[in-house]
């Protein structure tokens, strides 16, 4: 239908530790012909989150692994070029799981349509989606943030970080971020409007929070581990919640850190202190009235955004890499083609 | 109003790591008069727990330590001697929290009656008391067993780990106990009802254990740590629980564990695996159907319990630290004074 290629990333060989370059593999491949109940898209934006690093694994982490030779997984909004697929029709606006590829098809039940009147089709992946949902969703079942109490989050300028912070203000929370760089603390404090926001950085980091936590925490949203999760858990109070939601800081280790062993340390302040830590993944919970909700909350300029878009699906591997590094400033976005909304 | 003293036995200095008999001190007191509003007890049994270990530490756990010289906390059924309380007669049997000491005194609503004629008085500080009502209280909130999951439960004879067995098992569910003799795991088997029972004293435990658990494991009822924690974490299905309730193989720890730290192992089985450990402790939930349901368990001979019991205040100090290394077979007393039912 279209003399265009598929421009598409593969896995070409698993990680040890930090992915490289070498991991992937930019593959040209033609573009298919939708069969019946099929609809073929071209990928406007790809998402970039830290879950894609548990994928490059071999052994199962949520889902099965990507394997070698694989089209890396990924969250999409694309442009509908062809549909056979009652209910989608050329030019519409979708969202799914298309991947790292220039051109995807889906079935039914595999991609919902896009209202672009409501909001930038890009936030499809970001506040309005994936990222924002999984936020909205376990502060609603497992973190319970209740007027006046504290609340931590680390990776607080991030996709799910920030909507954390600023769900848990809206409830009435002194809410409490942790972020890789001073720009990403002063947008957290000021743009988004937590309460503070300290660099982890810091060498004297954990008496930092300390300070910052007089009344100590309620709810620690955890999606990093590492040293934050050790700076936080000897300052949570009887009954805090902890929504289990990511671990980025070990997601790139090869082994173990050294002894001694603190598992003994978790343990016992989880029964002393009488402490949930559940695990979580956005799909577990019923979204409810989370568009609803966060969309009203956008609208109402009670909550903000930032994306950080790199153009050019050749650029993915590089932003992926930094991703893990921290260094991407809002939810890591790439332009795959120009967006038409 | 008596001519006998009281003899109590007091902390004498902190513990390091395991407690020794010079850690504690038998003393004479004179048997006080109830004021108006009190009554005056002759302790007969005097339940020996894990926690108490805690509280002989400085800092608080679950509540203030005992202070140097402080007479030792502790569960007790006693036989009221003298009463200026209202609602309670001279004989009447009662259980509170009399401590360590042949006489204690009470004042209103630190202290209930026991009704001799359900049960021997000696269970209202086992299974019809603390111990059993833990049990069910953590099973009805946070375990939540389901006909034909799998639940394991380490210290299998004891008075926690016995009651959550049989319970699971009245559920419908696999049960597999873990305990620290040949003796004791026959008696989970033959006498309790357990489909398996392990000791984790073997070499191959973990092995073991796996293959005891062709399933995965849907409910670990935490209640040791250490060596059984380990073997346990890597069979958790997704969505099991762990009420964590007690962690006696580290009560008497004076360092943690040589590394590497597997910190983050447990922390990625929780986000992986979509896990909820949560702790607590008995009084964090309230009774619901407690007495209704074990009693009647018992009475239709579906539950069975055992007690160990020692005879004399002053075996006190030697039963707790045998109880801390699992010398104890069953749930734990001291006989202070015949028991008059």
């Amino acid at each position: 239908m279209t003399k265009t290629v598929n421009h598409r990333i593969v896995l070409a060989s698993r990680p040890k530790g930090r992915p490289t370059p070498e991991n992937f593999r930019l593959e040209e491949a033609p573009v298919p012909e939708p069969a019946e109940g099929e609809i073929l898209c071209r990928t406007i934006y790809l998402s970039l989150d830290p879950y894609m690093r548990g994928r490059m694994n071999e052994g199962p982490s949520y889902a099965r692994p990507v394997e070698i030779g694989e089209v890396m997984e990924g969250g999409t909004v694309g442009q509908v070029l062809r549909s056979r697929l009652e209910g989608f029709a050329e030019g519409d606006l979708v969202v799914g799981r298309g991947g790292w590829q220039s051109f995807a098809m889906f079935r039914k039940g595999d991609v919902e349509k896009i209202d672009s009147s409501l909001a930038p089709i890009s936030t499809a992946l970001g506040v309005l989606g994936m990222p924002g949902r999984t936020a909205y969703v376990g502060l609603r079942e497992i973190g319970k943030p209740k007027a006046g109490e504290t609340l931590v989050v680390a990776a607080a300028s991030g996709p799910v970080g920030s909507v954390v912070g600023q769900i848990a203000r809206i409830r009435g929370c002194r809410v409490v971020g942790i972020a890789g760089s001073g720009a990403k603390c002063d947008f957290v404090v000021n743009e988004l409007g937590f309460d503070l926001c300290l660099d982890h950085h810091a060498a004297d980091f954990p008496d930092q929070l300390r300070a910052a936590c007089p009344d100590g925490v309620d709810v620690y949203w955890e999606n990093v581990g590492g040293r934050v999760l050790e700076a936080v858990f000897p300052l949570l109070n009887n009954f805090a919640r902890v929504p289990v939601c990511g671990l980025i800081a070990w997601y790139n280790a090869t082994e173990l850190p050294p002894g001694p062993d603190r598992t003994p340390l978790i343990l016992r302040q989880i029964l002393t202190r009488r402490l949930i830590l559940r695990g979580f993944i956005v799909r577990d919970f019923a979204p409810g009235d989370f568009l609803t909700d966060v969309g009203g909350w956008i609208r109402d300029g009670r909550l903000r955004y930032r994306e950080d878009i790199r153009d050019g699906l050749e650029n993915a591997p590089a932003a992926l890499i930094g991703l893990l590094e921290g260094e991407n400033f809002g939810k890591l976005l790439v332009r795959v083609a120009p967006d038409p909304s």
